[in-house]
């Protein structure tokens, strides 16, 4: 192998793909990015098994020259000393060549770099997708529904199925879940899909998902999403973004979320937010997050908490609609601030089904989103 | 006591003494920080005992009312908690109100925060520092003084005169050493001082000059500087910084600093930085950081790196000038970049005495900074 790049474009690509590295695995392998020439371009791979990304670079784009490949060819080469040194090499044209058994020469200006690479033939190979039904789903949505439902998900690795993220696409309306079993986020959009194209039960790791939402540029770019058995393939301009489906089956969580309430609250969201803030402040201080939330009169509610060594922070709030019984109840107040941060509505509906049942948070201008919190059983 | 104050004047104080709070320490009292009020204004102090920082609010700045006394007193609140929950308030308006047994109150807006508050006489007083002579710096040459020695200092608390910083003012001379036994950075700078004013043997903690000159705003501000027998006050607008002088001899550095060099090289610092930090990268990876420097002709250096594992950087680079003997020399690069981070000229002179001998690193315009790197004994 041997050719030439140009040094932005390189360094795009690493970026990219550099994300599936695990700095922990124990296969040395892993620790390389693939890089495999032929006369159409460069592809660079990385893999940790559970995620596998490709970013393929062109020889030539937008009517500029790329890469001058000299000849065709592969290497896996070290990682980490790999995308270091890429970034830090003088000029923007870096030439790349592979000799007997993978020493590679990476020369760009004055300087003059030789890796010790590894045998391309040991790399996994990525699994093959059937591309029958690709959902395309734009790229700025697609990270909005992660970051609205991922900070849900279990850390607990002893019920791996709720590190993940529930997808659901049911004629033409693609919905997100997590829960961790104190609360839950879901997300759901309308998506201009194939009819036919209807799937369940695909768990994919939150962790996974906040790798993918990196690589997702901001505006202007469609998602391509092909699911397999037990892989989902996300298509990004020229990033192929490949994930394990979680084995197991999601829990059914239709049944805990309530319709009916006993008391409902309309409140300013930022209002609420800074309230929540300032008794989070103290309750953390406490380890246990608690705050309590009491109806004054029709107009207003009391936000509270306190710690023994610290003292006590009592907050008042205008409520801007309020109906229902008089409520008193406590919740995680990170928990709250959680779903405050990501909620995308000037003001929000909060429904109490009683001091025991789970709390629902809904922005006031729109039904796509709903998020759970279960509430704290306090003595007094 | 009771008193109105503006956020933002409280807020700054804050930020300034909250860099006097250790995390770690095991009195009670010194984790919070104390508020005084008279009816010239508020004194916000706090001390780690090592460290001692106050800063005043009067109650009128710049024609505008900051403080409104009802009643003077004064209380010791927690430190993190007052911190964070002044911030987040949601009125520009504070009211702080001590009542019995140090209990706090204070309201802003919807807020009303309770805060068990501590008796201000457990507090440490401060030390009284006679001001018969006084050293005036601009704050923004002692920042850069600070910056260009303080890397040098030791980490190694077995020395601890090593863990600070050499203060010495001579006929209005103001010079700052730090060395850590395997390299050494010093930096002068001529100061309008008194000329009876002189001091040597002055040591000051590095990480307490760390945290001043965070404090010290970028420009247009004068540092007065006030020695005592263990303590030197450092005065910043309406900033007092105490620091304890540590005890001991520092050694004697001036026989170590060769004066005649054997090879004198001139390089352009932007070049040599950029060609020893991919060096490093390889360098980092065997943990031990060397990289060889060779001459080649009259005109270039060779400078490389090298690992088993991983391979081989090499870096050419012109020279802008060279005398004297060929050279072969390994060094630290960490070292070295440590230097070059600092050094404020665009071209560097170094001088070699060699394989064995210090490397001396000057800044190729002014004599006013001088480092010293001791170089690697290596097999080949």
């Amino acid at each position: 192998m041997k050719l030439t790049i140009s040094k932005s474009y390189l360094n795009d690509s690493i970026g990219h793909v550099s994300k599936a590295i695990s700095s922990r695995t124990t296969i040395p392998i892993l620790t390389g990015i693939k890089i495999e020439a032929t006369y159409q371009g460069v592809t660079l791979t990385a893999s940790d098994t559970d995620i596998s990304i490709q970013s393929f670079i062109p020889i030539e784009h937008n009517n500029q020259t790329v890469i001058q490949i000299q000849k065709a060819g592969s290497v896996v080469l070290p990682a980490k000393f790999f995308v270091e040194i890429i970034k830090k090499l003088p000029s923007q044209e870096i030439e790349i060549e592979v000799t007997e058994q993978f020493q590679t020469f990476i020369r760009s200006g004055s300087s003059d770099i030789q890796m010790v690479g590894m045998d391309p033939e040991e790399f996994p190979v990525l699994p093959s997708i059937e591309e029958n039904h690709v959902l395309s789903v734009p790229g700025d949505l697609l990270k909005t529904m992660i970051k609205q439902t991922v900070f849900a998900i279990s850390t607990n690795e002893t019920t791996p199925i709720l590190t993940g993220i529930l997808w659901k696409l049911t004629n033409g309306e693609l919905k997100l879940l997590a829960t961790d079993r104190h609360r839950l986020a879901t997300r759901e959009a309308a998506i201009e899909a194939d009819p036919e194209l209807n799937f369940h039960n695909i768990v994919i790791s939150g962790k996974t998902l906040n790798e993918l939402s990196k690589i997702i540029p901001d505006q202007n770019t469609m998602v391509d999403i092909v699911v397999a058995d037990n892989q989902v393939l996300f298509k990004i301009d020229f990033v192929l973004f490949y994930s394990r489906i979680l084995d197991g089956t999601y829990p059914d969580t239709s049944k805990i979320i309530p319709t009916v309430y006993k008391t409902e609250l309309v409140l300013n969201t930022k209002q609420f937010t800074e309230a929540i803030d300032r008794a989070y402040l103290l309750s953390r201080e406490e380890k246990t997050n608690i705050v309590k939330l009491i109806t004054k009169d029709e107009k207003s509610v009391e936000i509270s908490s306190s710690s023994s060594e610290l003292g006590k922070v009592t907050e008042g709030l205008d409520v801007d609609m309020m109906t229902g019984e008089e409520l008193k109840i406590s919740f995680n107040s990170k928990y709250m601030l959680d779903v405050l941060k990501v909620i995308d509505s000037e003001s929000i509906h909060i429904g109490f089904t009683g001091a025991m049942s789970p709390i629902i948070i809904k922005p006031n201008d729109h039904v796509s989103s709903l998020y759970l919190i279960l509430p704290y059983r306090t003595t007094n």
